[in-house]
């Protein structure tokens, strides 16, 4: 079963921006500059970390919610998701007052169920393979799952949301020469690169996926949508089995590449952003970082901007990254 | 040797906000606002530990090196600080390239002069004595501490540049109720409080210390600058031997009260701050959340905004917090 690509429009991302500062729930985040390294490339960091939920999510969740009518809320919200995203979606929906309820597999650690029903979320644990089709699908049986459902990666609000980080970007860097974003679902990629390419068409787009599980690198080499023979690793906010079929055309459109990081090159970014930088990132957040420091990004076109998509990285892990080692 | 309070003026302040923006030194730090706590106290965290060396000193640093004119910087500038205000000092002074040199105490640890040397500072060992001795009368032998001497906390365009702080708090947050500062030199407490004052009058300003070393919790109570006979801990970031007699009169007209932190408190907040709020703070930036939630603070006039004054801690101490304990 196909699904068509999302469509977002600039004037899309102009209105999700618009609504965010209406709502006030999610922040205009920093864009700090990163201490000299020996690359000699100029860095800037965009801290997503910093929003509430520690993560970018808020702003997609936050911008489909206030898209939709007072009766397409009026049976609340779901959705199926383990991680940021439902605590993103969950905290929005608290903010505005209605219901959420979460598809999530029933083998979601109790810290990620914890953080989901602290915001007022209802859990249904269903096996993996039944979570992973309502994702495919973009729906569940309604009398479990009942509202709207709003798909984590591929629904256009979410992904206009989060284009406003783009526009940001550009507010504070104009000369910006290239954005890396981390690619899960591809939502934050292809709604960052989308603004990027619209008024900054001389920088370059990349996305950016951990070694253990790079799907989108596989596919831009195949031509089409494929899956990846993955290893879960510390780095959990990116890195699924496969490419959403719906978001490859999306993501050759507006991405210029995806670069491949190591977990040792991630570790050391997380490190070097809490040393430094004093701010704690995931893998996933860190990742863009570590993708800017690899000599593979062209910056002919100015500095570098990295997207810090979040921050929730369990401590034990942190504390194995900060004394050197690689957390499993 | 009794020196004169500086004198900062509210005009000071928005002269100093404008120096650093045009030099573009300092950034306008974030303002986020702290995820919901036990106390129903609704709390905001100012991150000054996202500027560049990590701490507010930049903001104090640059505008008195911007206050100067060619003649007076034409030889450098030098200061007596073994901490986060010569690295302040050191980052503007490389920034508008004039020297900087620096006294030290001869037990200053490696790591504290690598982060200065590595920003072009020019060290100068003395005893703790005669480096002390040198705070209080604000100047050195010009032969080997050659330039401007600006003094870490007493100097009323550094005061006014840490003001700039208070004038942020109050463009994102007009019905702030309380703000707590960190105390150390007093500096940042003044700067930020007389702000505070002048356009929110019924607002608290409050400073904080540790239970180790609260001079000016003493001093407030004997109603005279004295000294305390301070224990060293991983707060190194405030907490002295004595209130500085120049800044009592300054702090006692602009601060509602000092509260007093445990050790246990701070390593807390730090925790707190890195597992929730995704940032990391330094023992005395931490300790402004500490008091946020000790219940001794009055916000019965709105929100409090706490003043996250650095981020530079060591990184084995972290480890130690981040695992439960309290470090050395």
């Amino acid at each position: 079963m196909a699904f068509p690509p999302p469509l977002v429009s600039i004037d899309d991302v102009r209105a999700a921006q618009k609504r965010l500062l209406d709502k006030r729930l999610a922040i205009r985040t920093p864009l700090i500059k990163m201490p000299a390294n020996d690359t000699g490339t100029e860095i800037y960091l965009k801290l997503e970390n910093l929003q509430p939920t520690g993560s970018f999510k808020v702003r997609g969740s936050c911008n489909a919610l206030s898209s939709l009518t007072d009766a397409q809320l009026s049976k609340g919200v779901c959705t199926a998701s383990a991680g940021n995203f439902a605590q993103g979606l969950a905290w929005s929906a608290r903010e505005l007052g209605v219901p959420c309820h979460v598809l999530i597999p029933d083998r979601t650690p109790d810290i990620k169920r914890q953080a989901m029903t602290s915001l007022g979320a209802i859990l249904h644990p269903v096996s993996y393979d039944t979570w992973w089709t309502a994702i495919e699908k973009r729906q569940y049986s309604p009398d479990i799952l009942p509202g709207h459902f709003v798909h984590p990666a591929s629904d256009s609000s979410v992904i206009a949301g989060n284009g406003t980080i783009g526009l940001e970007i550009l507010e504070d860097l104009p000369n910006v020469g290239a954005v890396i974003t981390p690619y899960g679902g591809g939502g934050l990629s292809c709604g960052v690169a989308t603004v990027i390419r619209e008024f900054r068409p001389d920088a370059r787009c990349y996305a950016t996926e951990i070694e253990t599980a790079a799907p989108l690198r596989a596919s831009f080499d195949l031509g089409r949508a494929t899956s990846f023979d993955y290893l879960p690793s510390f780095v959990d906010g990116i890195g699924g089995k496969c490419v959403l079929p719906e978001m490859f055309d999306f993501a050759r459109d507006v991405l210029d590449d995806s670069i491949v990081v190591s977990l040792g090159d991630v570790a050391n970014a997380v490190r070097f952003l809490a040393e430094r930088c004093k701010i704690v990132a995931e893998g996933a957040g860190a990742a863009s970082l570590a993708a800017a420091l690899s000599g593979q990004v062209d910056s002919s076109a100015g500095p570098v901007a990295c997207v810090v998509s979040g921050g929730n990285i369990d401590t034990r892990k942190l504390v194995k990254i900060l004394e050197g080692e690689i957390p499993e």
